[in-house]
């Protein structure tokens, strides 16, 4: 029997659907309360400035004021650095982001570590993340990918607890938060990356598997547990003449091989990314929900 | 060939010898910066007083100035938070912890976010904590007890990197924190708890095996990978009459089976235990020696 296919796209949608009503229904118990998201971008990458109209669009969509501040690619630490005390120190504001990556010229760490935590609704301060660690001390935000995913995972309707996850990649934004999710949920996890030399064996052992690595088509079909549940985060462009961009997205998992031994997956595109907006925008929610009580 | 001990005692006298030099060199070229640790006690648990006591002796040993703030089991949140922002604000203080744990009225997780994360030797904030997980960011301080162990796994010679970690436990103060040192090591690290459910193949596969979590002798002797080095941060008392004191100090790991398979053991007493002490007074160092930069 072929996996269920995790219909992120859909799933998303309904999320944003309940929050567009949550937010509507704040509003309207606390009119003082206007839900305000703040985004700054250095430079004009046009990846970067294609994800800042997705998140434009969706801060519309559910209700959520939008403000972008621009600067140049020749900006300063300090100048981002002041716009962000700014950002902190206006009470208007509720989820505060800058758009990575940055100018090499700009330590990413450095800013990031500037923005107040209360306000990181990318989940990525280290305060933040260091509450994912700690035992019963979940911080409010938790970063959008893995938080998106966790949705995703539960969507199928398997139990967590008890379960042996994989994650393969362990950055910041995905594999590392993802790994602090799923031990928190009762998951036995094991975190595998560039360094691993035993990396089918930790796979083929998962009956959740979660990969972010960047490599098309990287992980086997045959290296996945049958039933397992299979999150590709990969998004990796191919050559493909077939098509009239000239490429084709894939993900980091070999999805016709594997959707034959999987019990669900995600597809590419269409799973993991259209939550990770979604999730964002539950973020600032959150906090402006917070920040009313 | 039975396995190695890993010599906790002696390792620890070693690092301690090399601290006090270290710090009497650091005040020699900077006369102004006298390395001081405060701690703040609550209650008068006799467990707590014995740690306490040797927290004090080995500041002395190495040459930093200790301050002890006794509060009564009756102190409200209130009292401490303030005693700690005196702490915080106070530069002639390098280090500042709050021995745990604490009476039951008052919330840890408060406390220890007061804390300042560049005095807070004990590695716990929530920051530090965070700064574990993010790549590129390392704490200064890190957690004193996983710290002990990476020198004590260190010691035996062996490549971390590529070695399939498997830690059992995942408390605050050793499981959690391990796992990221490990990962941060390249290690692969398979993170197991009570929730775990098939516990005994992660320990079979583990070629570093850390054990934290308070039960005697719970690993036996042929879940051991032969060659494996095993760390056993249990501390046990059990029952036994032909001590003058009616107890013996027992692991989590059954040594005497264990020993017979593993590379490397941690002896106990004698392995773990004395290293965290140590790591707490060079934290402690580590902090000064920034102050003074």
């Amino acid at each position: 029997m072929p996996a269920a296919v995790i219909d992120g796209k859909a799933i998303s949608q309904s999320l944003r659907d309940q929050l567009k009503a949550d937010i509507a229904k704040l509003k309207e118990a606390q009119p003082a309360v206007n839900p305000k998201l703040a985004l700054i971008q250095v430079g004009t990458r046009s990846d970067s400035s294609s994800y800042i109209r997705l998140k434009q669009k969706a801060a519309a969509e559910a209700g959520i004021e939008f403000a972008l501040h621009q600067f140049p690619e020749t900006a300063t630490l300090n100048d981002i650095l002041s716009q962000i005390q700014i950002l902190n120190e206006d009470n208007s504001v509720h989820g505060l982001l800058v758009q990575l990556p940055l100018p090499e010229h700009i330590d990413e760490a450095l800013v990031i570590d500037a923005i107040s935590p209360k306000k990181d609704v990318d989940g990525l301060h280290p305060v933040n993340v260091g509450k994912l660690v700690v035992r019963g001390s979940a911080p409010l935000i938790q970063p959008c990918t893995p938080k998106g995913i966790m949705e995703l995972i539960r969507s199928t309707g398997i139990t967590i607890e008890g379960k042996n996850a994989t994650v393969v990649g362990r950055g910041d934004l995905v594999g590392a938060p993802m790994s602090l999710l799923l031990t928190s949920a009762n998951a036995t996890v094991t975190l595998c990356h560039t360094k691993t030399s035993d990396i089918v064996d930790h796979i083929k052992r998962a009956d959740i598997l979660v990969v972010a690595i960047g490599q098309a088509n990287y992980v086997q079909g045959d290296w996945i547990k049958p039933g397992a549940v299979v999150i590709d985060v990969g998004m990796n462009y191919v050559p493909d003449s077939s098509k009239k961009s000239g490429y084709r997205t894939v993900g980091d998992v070999d999805y016709a091989a594997a959707s034959k031994v999987a019990g669900h997956i995600t597809p590419v595109p269409g799973g993991v990314g259209p939550m990770t907006v979604a999730m964002l925008m539950d973020n600032v929610y959150l906090v402006a929900k917070s920040s009313s009580q």
